[in-house]
């Protein structure tokens, strides 16, 4: 499966599978032409596609620490009729790949604890939810501040 | 303690704050003239103080899902002579107000499971670490791409 940049005119794909991420978690989510729309909008923002069955988007932030950049991966998704064949695999791979790339030194996400197979692969590509090898768990905290 | 949104000038003080910070938890840090030069370089974030012994860095990004702002409260520090008076507390909410001020809908951190303290404070403000009310907890992963 190849994994590639999404160009603009990937776009309307990528928004269709973000609509089909959210759909399948019962998350509220706008329609796939508003989200296609967001997508060219919004600033420091890559998406990558694994072929027409998964895509990564990755926000960028200037580092306070160095001149580096970090990355947070705000969105993973393969559909479920093409998991199992190391499609989110090659596409975590590749997320690191082009963050680093870009000047990325750090990249980090959110993720739910019963995400079991999830969190096998961050976990099998290096990744940790620990301060350090063995150090506390780290948590996400949220709020919605409407 | 007054909290106030960090002018260009006070970016010194914040600096030193962060340095603060970063010794206390045995973390690398660069020098305070090079923190303060870098947090007048990065864009789309704020810096609060609580009087000279408190300080929050907001970073703001574009949501996908909305034309609103997402926070990323990147740091929340008081130098410990003056915990345990509720400067937190203040910093945190004045955060929350700051952030709704400037059209974010969302705001999210991340903490570490033996940072108790941090935790109460978070928690008292609403805040949740789970997915929903009584969902599964949320966790960071993170990786250094260097």
């Amino acid at each position: 499966m190849d994994i590639c940049l999404a160009s603009a005119a990937d776009l309307d794909l990528a928004a269709q599978l973000l609509h089909d991420f959210n759909t399948e978690y019962n998350e509220p989510t706008p329609q796939p032409a508003v989200l296609a729309q967001r997508l060219r909008e919004v600033p420091d923002t890559d998406v990558l596609l694994a072929g027409e069955v998964g895509v990564a988007v990755l926000r960028f932030r200037a580092s306070l620490w160095s001149s580096d950049l970090e990355c947070y991966l705000a969105e993973l998704y393969v559909q479920p009729a093409h998991r199992g064949k190391g499609i989110g695999r090659a596409l975590l791979q590749a997320t690191l790949d082009h963050a680093r790339s870009k000047g990325a030194g750090y990249l980090d996400l959110g993720t739910s604890e019963d995400d079991v197979a999830a969190r096998h692969l961050y976990e099998s590509l290096g990744m940790r939810r620990t301060e350090g090898n063995g150090g506390p768990l780290m948590f996400v905290y949220e709020i919605d501040l409407g």
